[in-house]
């Protein structure tokens, strides 16, 4: 690791501060350097905060003229919710910045590189670019592709089973595991479950850390006819966050009624081939709309196999619990009608494998879209 | 690391050259240590060959006298195959022994050790006590539990499916894997399947390393109502290991006559409680009295429940694919009624997770018999 990659190590674990609180912004972190020693350091903290170039600009005790900044993403040159950090670096007199990536937002698109430059500021580009991709994963599809990055998480048996017989699922993973889920609900906009989950098992959908802290998630369930109970947890438990159901013309209109009621948020998202279920890929261009950059979603079979099937499933976590609990019918983390052709399946890549307690995490991103078409 | 856990470090290293040629006998490894240096090794190569003492002590080019010798497992006292090596030593007049375990055979059950100690020999135990274990864990099930040791593998998507909807499994886990799967059927004395395997894939069941060596295993087809073809390839290919059919009195005698003309040894094991079922204790006893030590069972999903639910298996090694294929109706590694509880389910125990080309393999050991009640 170089001189840069050090710096550049450091912005991004700065950038992690701002964890669930930048949604839909990026996660930044930002480190000015002179004569080799950091003389100041700031994160983009919250949605509407200092972004992480002027926070470390305005936390620096001395002057910062001759020195280098670190961030991990292009700083931005337009006016949006804080005036350009382009401006405010340029004016600092830093002699040189050193970027890690180039901001993929359409309305930056190295432009706030340009305007660098053009000052005669010295620009490094691509430091440790890799890492900052994966940092800010969430960003670079909500911002791209206009709909937000899907998590696709599943707790599963070492054989594959996400429910006993019986539908028995508590608790296949264990506690470290679960804790991991309540981190990831507090960096994400929004959960998703589908009307099974609802169901079978009722779940609250809120962050519930150790600490007390975090913050809940936007609750989603797809439900294509609007049949769960008006009092389901999902809709009615106390939150910050709102519930949002996606259902189809097909839901009664007293039904409808009484969840708007409830304030609840309903997403009618009829799609021309969506066969009387909610249109996915629809219910993700509406979520874009509503500033959600990232759902988790904690389906069973049936909405996990349509998700993968309408290309919207960025990143895959299952959690394995080293058990076996068999059963022919047991269910199952992806169903639906399946894939016919091993060749065709839908392969994972940059797989990442980590230990929570006695459980193993497997991640890792789907390739694309193509290979859906079976499914 | 300690000198002594150096020195047997080494002595289990040379054991495992008797990989897949010594079973039903234990992998024994012994290096002669003498002024600090290794003076003479051996390993027990093959069934019927030196034992590892006396081939190290054989192997030496100078005298042994006031040496250390490291063995992994207790110097045998009896004469069996070869004279006791526990003479052999004290002959020798080896000063020290170090040794990683006591024999569990009860033939020998700590008598080797009394009787160096008894000759005025210092004997030092349980250096890499563990390690010793795992090495010899085929042979530790054979001897004390007058049964094979059996693993159970599977080659599953990481939804857990061994098939797709419409069957086809070809191929789910990579090269990488498959080959391992053939260096575990180098080293184990039978492989395992069931009826539907036979009629669905029609598998050889042959060992085929890229080298051309290796030792086909014993092929062993469950199959309780004898409805395999007779042309099976399980049954009729080429090969120096036998093929077992495992059947009940359920086979017709046409049948049954067809399969012995053909050389296949049929076993009949009705059980008491099998229901019409091969009973698969009944089967492994049997099989002990083959002299078979192990067996991978490379079952389908009923095959691998009917295991668990019999308390036969002890070892588990799940080969994952990073892949999706969803469907309902695909196959998964562990079937049958089911465990109706997730807190019964079958706890796996000392997990290791290794990495084959893009494929996960997961092992893991079954905790007993007692939670297996419930399958």
């Amino acid at each position: 690791m170089n001189r840069h990659e050090v710096y550049m190590k450091r912005a991004i674990e700065l950038a992690k501060g701002g964890w669930g609180k930048t949604n839909p912004n990026p996660l930044v972190g930002a480190v000015i350097v002179k004569d080799g020693e950091i003389i100041a350091e700031g994160f983009h903290k919250e949605l509407g905060g200092d972004h992480a170039e002027a926070a470390a600009l305005i936390n620096s005790r001395q002057s910062v003229e001759g020195g280098t900044l670190y961030v991990n993403l292009e700083p931005c040159s337009h006016h949006g919710r804080t005036p350009p950090c382009a401006v405010k670096i340029i004016e600092s007199k830093i002699k040189r910045v050193v970027v890690a990536m180039e901001d993929p937002n359409p309305l930056v698109a190295g432009s706030g590189i340009r305007m660098l430059r053009e000052a005669g500021i010295e620009v490094v580009m691509g430091v440790l670019e890799k890492e900052a991709g994966v940092l800010n994963e969430i960003f670079i599809k909500y911002i791209s592709h206009k709909m937000p990055f899907v998590i696709m998480k599943a707790a599963m048996t070492l054989d594959g089973k996400i429910a006993s017989v019986t539908g028995d699922s508590k608790w296949i993973s264990g506690e470290s595991s679960r804790q991991q889920v309540h981190i990831i609900r507090d960096r994400v906009s929004a959960v998703m479950v589908g009307v099974n989950t609802v169901l079978t098992d009722n779940p609250e959908l809120t962050t519930r850390l150790g600490s007390g802290e975090g913050r809940d998630p936007v609750r989603i369930v797809v439900d294509s006819r609007g049949i769960i109970p008006a009092d389901s947890k999902a809709v009615t438990i106390q939150s910050p966050a709102c519930a949002v159901l996606a259902t189809t013309s097909l839901i009664e209109k007293d039904k409808e009624k009484l969840f708007k009621s409830k304030g609840v948020k309903v997403l009618k998202l009829d799609g021309p081939n969506s066969g009387g279920h909610v249109d996915l890929k629809l219910l993700m261009q509406e979520l874009y709309k509503l500033e959600i950059d990232s759902v988790l979603l904690e389906g069973g079979g049936n909405l996990n196999a349509a998700a993968l099937k309408a290309g919207i499933v960025d990143k895959v976590m299952f959690f394995i619990s080293p058990r076996i609990i068999g059963g022919q019918e047991a269910k199952t983390p992806v169903e639906g009608d399946g894939i016919r052709l091993m060749s065709n399946a839908v392969n994972l890549r940059d797989i990442n494998i980590r230990r929570f307690g006695r459980d193993i995490l497997v991640e890792g991103y789907v390739r694309g879209e193509a290979c859906l078409q079976e499914l």
